[in-house]
């Protein structure tokens, strides 16, 4: 076989394994007891490697509160001071089986949502998603949910899971996607949808009612819920996707506020990165476009699978947080067809008539149409210390696939 | 001021009053309790008055199921006797603040939802809805869901919903037009949302542990739940704009599978009928066109306030219930505007650029343009003893709004 044909039953063999993937939520558990790799005073983060010294202020600030988090300093001076003299390490997420939201960082204590394919046997991990510690805010305000997250709320979705035998995510995904989510964020529909899964049997074993009580205003009332869920779906579907020898089709897209960074399925290990671009959106009341940090997150995992960007068009609902017009979102998720390998059977758009989202980003195609991913998202602050401040629509830099594309050539023609 | 004047100002005030209402469920409760001027062995029904000779195969059904669930007959034949004999008493929804589902039969010991418009103080209510009795199925299997509504799930629901002094639905439909719903044949996003809003404060009293287990499952996994609660609320919403002299906007249209009827404004407590039309649709396997019977139900009041086909724009995951194309949905909802009087500020369509739903269907701009509203409605069987056999859209007769404005002239211009 020539190169092309190679690469053309390769880039088969990868959809057919993102498609096949098959997501359950099995386990809410503290990220010590469950991730590979996750060290005391590590913290994982989001997007490419960086380290302190070249790390976003939202980054900064996310880290400083994990430290605090953790115990490990008593104040934010002496996490800057531990952080910025190497006393705690720092490692990307993705090597790690795991996704964070916006800075991403993740630490022993955190519990994260377990999500294992179920066609594959592979694990993925995701922290819980709230709109300030991660955008960077350390304050105590900040880390209370966090704080609520770990002692009442996770353990009782722990043992509710793990009761149920697993939570299947799949169709919980199509079934949300039809109600308008498109799995980045929007997952309203999603997250009330699980909501609804849990509650009965959060009442089935011995959790002392105000624990229960407290976890359902809580499941039943956070439009985020489910983004970290979606991640951890979405990062168990598409990692059996990588190390697919000649698959020039896109693994992972990973921000960390400094550069955006993409992983291919033929250069598994390997990231093509590019300073992070601006995101163009609306600001919160009250902050002006030069407050606005670059784009920053693991959250573009979702992209990745064929969700957020990809399946905008099927939920106009999220324009009045990103901007833009149902007829713009509907050419962003017809666009998004010019550059992937092929299109879901299960994840379907109805405002498309029920057409399948957009699967498998082929490097070869983006260079060649110079039509680049859509990724919808938050927007941190340029400085440490802040929540959200937005939200809008972002493009990866077309240079992430250039220099992607040149690695490929250079290690398949030789 | 002249009669056209006169209307304009009538329609204004029709239109602020549909706007400023206030729907909050107050409670769950046994029909004979709440509903004003229901008797004992009396079938309130969907649409125009109808009795027994001319009542549909459908209704029929429905109404011998109401007689075995009220233990007023021991089987199908003594109940079709007392039914035929006159021994039961027949009188539609409408004219008790009632509507129902389908053959929209209630009865004493049926419980419904109260809905309280808190802008005007006037309740309005709605039975349970499922999808065998109410279509004509009096089989036990038909019947068994309603036995536990009884004694379960409405009586939890109801001691719930005071405790909580009240759900207020305005805001809960809002967010269920964003993600999806039309408030009509798809109600899963507002189900969900309900279900959540209701689950922690089921724990928070007395109950037994399996009822508040059991209602869970209920409310967590019912796509239907929220369509009683969506026509109670669109009734109470509407009743306050009955009897604005001059108005030629419509109050209510509903079918009793016989006729189609409608009600206005300035001509209030009369009916304006005609046969009731064909739906055209998706039949469910196994069914086919001849088996279907015709028009049917109260739950047009949705249209009526502004919902349903008038919203289906924004909700194209109803159309493998309904047949057509995203496209055509589109034009629906764009095409109510030009028979309405306004638009709402709250009730909200994201595929549509965020425009508000088209309000207040004024049957001169009916006449004049030829354009009848578009509603979204499940199928019956003609024949008692099933349950639902189909969905799809219908178009009331154009006839009922001929004679109406025909009516209104006769009134009005003498």
């Amino acid at each position: 076989m020539d190169l092309k044909e190679r690469i053309k039953a390769a880039n088969e063999e990868v959809l057919r394994r993102i498609v096949a993937a098959d997501p359950v939520l099995v386990d809410v558990a503290p990220a010590a007891e469950v991730i590979p790799g996750l060290k005391d005073r590590m913290i994982l983060h989001s997007g490419p490697p960086v380290t302190w010294s070249r790390m976003c202020g939202a980054q900064r600030g996310a880290a400083i509160g994990m430290c605090l988090f953790e115990g490990w300093a008593r104040d934010p001076a002496e996490a800057e001071q531990m952080l910025s003299s190497g006393e705690i390490a720092f490692e990307p997420n993705h090597p790690h089986s795991t996704v964070g939201p916006m800075a991403g960082t993740t630490t022993r204590n955190m519990w994260v949502w377990v999500v294992e394919n179920r066609a594959f046997g592979n694990r993925a991990f995701c922290r819980q998603v709230e709109s300030l510690q991660q955008f960077g805010d350390h304050s105590r305000d900040a880390l209370a949910p966090l704080v609520k997250w770990r002692d009442v709320w996770a353990p009782a979705l722990g043992a509710a899971v793990r009761k149920m035998g697993g939570v299947p995510l799949k169709q919980l995904v199509a079934r949300a996607l039809l109600m308008g989510d498109e799995m980045h964020n929007r997952v309203v529909a999603s997250s009330s949808l699980f909501s609804n899964a849990v509650a009965p049997v959060l009442l089935d074993f011995g959790l002392p009612k105000e624990q229960v009580v407290s976890t359902l205003y809580y499941t039943g009332n956070h439009p985020f819920l489910f983004l970290g869920l979606s991640m951890a779906a979405a990062k168990a579907s598409m990692d059996p996707a990588r190390g697919v020898e000649t698959s020039p089709v896109v693994t992972a897209m990973a921000r960390n506020g400094t550069e955006f960074g993409i992983q291919v399925s033929g250069l598994d290990g390997e990231w093509f990165t590019a300073p992070a671009p601006r995101v163009q959106g609306l600001l919160l009341p009250g902050w002006k476009e030069e407050d606005a940090g670059l784009d920053m997150g693991d959250s573009a995992i979702t992209e990745s699978v064929g969700w957020g960007g990809f399946a905008i068009g099927g939920a106009p609902g999220i324009l009045n947080f990103t901007g833009g017009t149902a007829e713009q979102a509907l050419a962003f998720s017809r666009e998004m067809r010019s550059i992937c390998v092929g299109a879901s059977p299960d994840y379907l758009m109805p405002a498309l008539n029920f057409e399948g989202t957009a699967v498998g980003i082929d490097i070869r195609k983006v260079v060649q149409t110079n039509v680049v991913p859509v990724i919808d998202t938050a927007i941190a602050h340029r400085e440490p210390g802040h929540g959200i401040i937005g939200g809008g629509i972002v493009r990866p830099p077309l240079e992430c696939f250039t220099r992607a594309l040149a690695r490929f050539a250079e290690k398949y023609r030789s």
